[in-house]
């Protein structure tokens, strides 16, 4: 075991969300963490702020792949088009190897005040960073943010689909089955 | 002065916007807010919890207020007429007298990441209650939470209108003219 082996900040993160699974978030320290990864709490701190962020460790990620897919879709995209690509470029994220993860970790921040609230504003971040790529595409507000935020309801509802599901249906058939949903509700 | 003079609470309410807008909401103290208003402390947590709440005191009134039309809205109404009833409703809080304040209340939130943060949790759970009331209505989901948070970008959108325009367009106007756009963006 080195401190430096590979995936150390996978491990980490995989026994993060195995103890917040069986004890509760508030009730594990970094330092079991470290433990049940077989890594020291030093180098749980290289790699993660507290263990709060291990839950968040993606996100930075994930914005980066929605605002370059809205950064670049087609010129002729109108501003819905755009979010749509966005969205759908999300599921090279949310495949089918990662839905176990993802259910375990919403399960895991859904019992806790404090990390929905993180939730939340993750969220609010992620539409902020959609609604000024829009704005790099010359969509004016209001519409820049008011597209943005349609879109990141879209996305919280095909995650919700995606994520308890019976069935494994794509997470692309299931942004489009929402997008085409919002459509219709709001037209 | 009494402690129990009539609109202690609001005295409260306009000292603390005050001395938020002049010193920064971190910088204030109950103590100052209590002296600025000509009331005790204990006044001042007789009527609200922290000098944060302060902010946030007309929360639940305007939850109210959404649940109340949204389930008031008729029959025959979808769940977009159902949001669009509750959205137009809000025009009794946000009125004309009521602009000022508004603006101050936003400057202050703006300028303060926490304050921030209380305001997105505030919107997902006015979200979450018109979601709510849209089930009672036998809206199912997702449709039910794909209305309710399109709904409230909605709002969001006409409350940086209503707020920041030079001119005084009425809030109604302002999310008729927001609805249409979400309209027109989605289709």
């Amino acid at each position: 075991m080195s401190r430096w082996g590979p995936d150390a900040r996978g491990r980490l993160a995989k026994a993060a969300l195995e103890l917040y699974g069986e004890r509760g978030f508030d009730q594990t320290t970094v330092a079991e963490i470290a433990i049940r990864a077989g890594l020291t709490e030093r180098t749980f701190f290289r790699h993660f702020a507290d263990k709060r962020e291990v839950l968040f460790a993606g996100s930075a990620d994930l914005q980066k792949l929605l605002v370059h897919a809205v950064a670049s879709a087609p010129r002729s995209a109108g501003p819905i088009e755009a979010v749509a690509a966005a969205l759908l470029a999300a599921g090279e994220v949310f495949n089918a190897e990662r839905r176990d993860y993802a259910r375990e970790r919403r399960a895991v921040i859904s019992a806790n005040a404090e990390l929905r609230e993180r939730e939340l504003i993750k969220m609010a971040s992620l539409a902020s960073a959609i609604a000024e790529a829009l704005r790099r595409r010359e969509v004016s507000d209001p519409a820049a943010s008011l597209t943005a935020e349609a879109g990141i309801a879209v996305f919280r509802v095909t995650f919700d689909r995606w994520v308890t599901k019976a069935s494994n249906q794509d997470w692309r058939a299931l942004v489009r089955e929402s997008l085409e949903e919002l459509k219709v509700l709001v037209g």
